[in-house]
């Protein structure tokens, strides 16, 4: 034990760490890296120990915000230190990396300690380096994905509760608020909670908070599905499986998804919230995460089978995914278009067919519809107009801007029409193209900001034709996303003209 | 390009780390962990982003040590930062992960970028798990050598160079203070650079500080070698392949030492030396890395594999490591032990027959000795004097501290004699709680701390007789070693009596 005058560092890193001295370390025998049991008053903790030579002196213990807060300390406060062991958690991560299976309890230590903090990123980071290149089989994935329920909050219903999940990877996919709202507009309920975009030009959070609040308190999801049937709400403002957004910011960085974690995620979120039945869509395509039918059928079925074992019964949609749904990319736009759609507006086939197909699904999931008919009747009710009644009620009851239609939606200020420099086909979308130009243009942080397609593909476009409207919500940004929309060329067009053969002999 | 005010933090992070305001970051599309040019004056680097949203202001980044220096920038100074792509080494890094053997230009790409801080904590990380779980092939070894090598320092000697190391795990391991003046004293170079303990109780590098200055520069090393024939110095003073400290801080709080990982580290600091011949000694026994025979020779042959692409000859010595060598135990108590031998005084056989088995192998691979003469020459040698004197030359040259005889070496004011509870012999020698015990007395900090063993394998005992002594710097640390010595009772002792057989018939 040594006592030590506390220095707060206001920084956030992430997790409980403190510097010592490196004299002070030293005697202690602590490396870089090491936990120590922080001491104040009878509360404890444990954090992860940094070294300095010059910034503090011996005696002294830099604490970072985080365990500053916890531990409630100002500077000139005093508390003990003595090393202390690495959590088991980090021998189960090794058992891991030399290949075996994980018991249930193993698996629920190492995610507690996940969310606990009690990991350091060079552990959290060879945790998921282990189970990308391990993988993890159905058991361990069901353990992993009980383990993020049962260490996160939970919602309660008293009836039987619907969901639906996108895996992602196609730009424009604004099913949701469309098929939400004629799921619910039919007597389901649905406490639907969705992601930020995270490389993509808009979450379906992003386009809803648009129009409504999306922040919502577990108390306040269940009131409002108690009364309208549905919310469309942000899950990263929800404590439901928190290990989440842990195990995320290791993989972002390094680019891996481990499957058994994708698997892990999306289930404990919607085991958090209590759904006994949901449709998955999995958008397949060159440019998605899957790019052919057996990849399909093994994320179907994977999910499936855990769909089973967490009592949630699962059906999944394979949509395709070789270029945006409908013709509106970014935030406001996205929105915008979601509206029309509900008002019984012309709008791209692709995208009313996929919700009204998964809207259909989750009918008949909910034995509103027979088998083979759910498809029809969800067609009826966004045509009957009782989907945009109920969507309004959703954002309403979530805390309206006050936009009614689709008109009233605010897009991008600056737009510039990207012209087409020949006659042709569309022969190729190129998804990541679109969304690097929506991106540049501002979205998602600027809404306004995105993308309309005037063609897509097969569709057949005159010289100097609009392809294209780009949207932003400053210039400077409109011009950067023009710049380089020229440079990728989104839309590849293939002209009538396949081959000239020349008039002399060669 | 965003232009912001510097505002530096004096905390050492251990690469090119920054802090920016959370709606900068944003506004610049970045998420902690991704990377930024940073610009001053023509002085470009990358640095790592962190996000705060209350320490650091909008237009303000947070700029810790090595960065502040780097780009020698003071409070109110003004950079400019732009996103950056990920080095291309991290998709190496996906590359092994994903089970691909990995070309040339890959592991100096990766090698490269650790020496020069461009890969995140994270990453280092996974790289590491990657390389634990995956393996490298003997070509993959060379490259990761080769490229350890060309990014650090190298000594060119103009004559035949030998070397010698061990792969650790058995404690009182001092041969090397012995071996290396026999084998300079019969007119060999030996440019020997040592570790100091990481969880042992005391390495070459501690002991030898104990007698004399051990941070050598690669000048000072070069003169001593070319002045005396050989140096005993601390590996960590100098510049010799890099890449391996920082790789060590990631292997160290995860508990893994990838078998490519070592091959390369051991045989990448004796490259930069020059080696040409070496002996590398091979401690097997239970609690020692190399339990049995098959995983020795196994370690010898990719050693010996390794040795032939890189230009070294090299010999293994497979050497028994079940109980301690020599006595002594901990930096102080090992230096005098090993003078004792030099000196020609009566000390443990294993210790003199180690040291000359090793030297003996170096004599013949000089040259100087025929094929199984080795040891007899090494061993005249040790007993001429000539060896001592060798080695009070080489410490006089590092610059000496003034001890010339073993008697002259401060050990530990405090000890401690833990007596035999009963009649019998020693059976088993515990090498990890003896370690223990000396590291808890204060070793290797405390250079006087340690364990005199009395008594060692198959030695008989009387009831009450010393079976070792503790030492140590201080009353408090020698209480707390006799306790935990107690606890662990690192001496087994089995009684004369194997059986009871009862005077009545059962």
């Amino acid at each position: 034990m040594l006592e030590l005058k506390v220095k707060r560092i206001d920084i956030e890193v992430g997790g409980f760490e403190i510097i010592l001295n490196e004299e002070d370390a030293k005697e202690l025998g602590l490396h870089p890296q090491d936990r120590v049991k922080v001491a104040r008053r009878g509360l404890i903790t444990t954090a992860i120990v940094n070294i300095s030579e010059s910034m503090i002196k011996r005696g002294e213990i830099g604490m970072f915000i985080e365990i500053s807060e916890k531990m409630n300390v100002k500077n000139g406060d005093t508390v003990k230190i003595a090393p202390t062991m690495r959590p088991m958690s980090v021998d189960y991560i090794k058992k891991k990396i030399y290949g075996e299976k994980l018991t249930k309890d193993e698996i629920y230590e190492i995610i507690k300690d996940i969310v606990d903090d009690n990991l350091s990123t060079i552990e959290l980071a060879s945790y998921v380096t282990a189970i990308q290149i391990r993988g993890m089989d159905m058991d361990e994935t069901e353990w992993m994905t009980k383990a993020m329920v049962d260490t996160g909050e939970t919602i309660d219903f008293e009836y039987t509760v619907f969901d639906v999940h996108s895996i992602g990877g196609v730009p424009g996919n604004k099913y949701a608020p469309i098929a939400v709202p004629i799921a619910a507009a039919a007597g389901l309920k649905i406490p639907k909670t969705s992601s930020r975009a995270i490389s993509s030009a808009a979450g379906t959070a992003d386009l809803m908070e648009v129009l409504t609040n999306v922040r919502l308190s577990v108390n306040d999801i269940r009131r409002i599905v108690d009364e309208v049937g549905a919310t469309l709400t942000w899950g990263g403002a929800v404590n439901l499986a928190p290990a989440d957004d842990k195990i995320v910011h290791v993989e972002y960085p390094l680019g891996i998804d481990p499957h058994s974690q994708v698997l892990a995620s999306v289930m404990a979120k919607k085991k958090a919230v209590g759904a006994n039945f949901m449709v998955l869509d999995i958008p397949m395509g060159p440019e998605t995460k899957v790019p052919d039918e057996k990849t399909a059928r093994k994320y179907a079925m994977d999910f499936i089978e855990l769909g089973e074992r967490l009592g949630i019964t699962l059906e999944a949609a394979v949509t395709y995914g070789g270029q945006p749904i409908g013709r509106a990319i970014g935030p406001a736009l996205e929105a915008r278009e979601a509206m029309q759609a509900l008002e019984g507006r012309r709008v791209s086939h692709s995208l009313i067919e996929k919700a009204t197909d998964i809207a259909g699904m989750l009918l008949e999931l909910g034995n509103i519809a027979e088998r083979g008919e759910g498809k029809d009747m969800a067609k009826d009710i966004l045509k009957s107009g009782k989907a945009r009644e109920k969507f309004l009620e959703i954002i309403n009851a979530q805390g309206s801007r006050g936009i009614e239609k689709s008109e009233d939606v605010p897009i991008g200020k600056y737009k510039a029409d990207i012209h087409s420099p020949e006659e042709g086909y569309i022969s190729i979308v190129s998804n990541k193209a679109l969304v690097k130009i929506a991106r540049t243009a501002g979205a998602p942080k600027d809404k306004g900001a995105g993308i309309i397609l005037n063609k897509k593909k097969s569709e057949k476009t005159d010289k100097g034709e609009v392809l294209y409207t780009i949207y932003a919500d400053s210039k400077a940004k409109l011009d950067e996303a023009v710049k380089i929309a020229k440079m990728l060329k989104p839309l590849k067009i293939e002209g009538m003209l396949l081959e000239r053969i020349p008039s002399y002999k060669a």
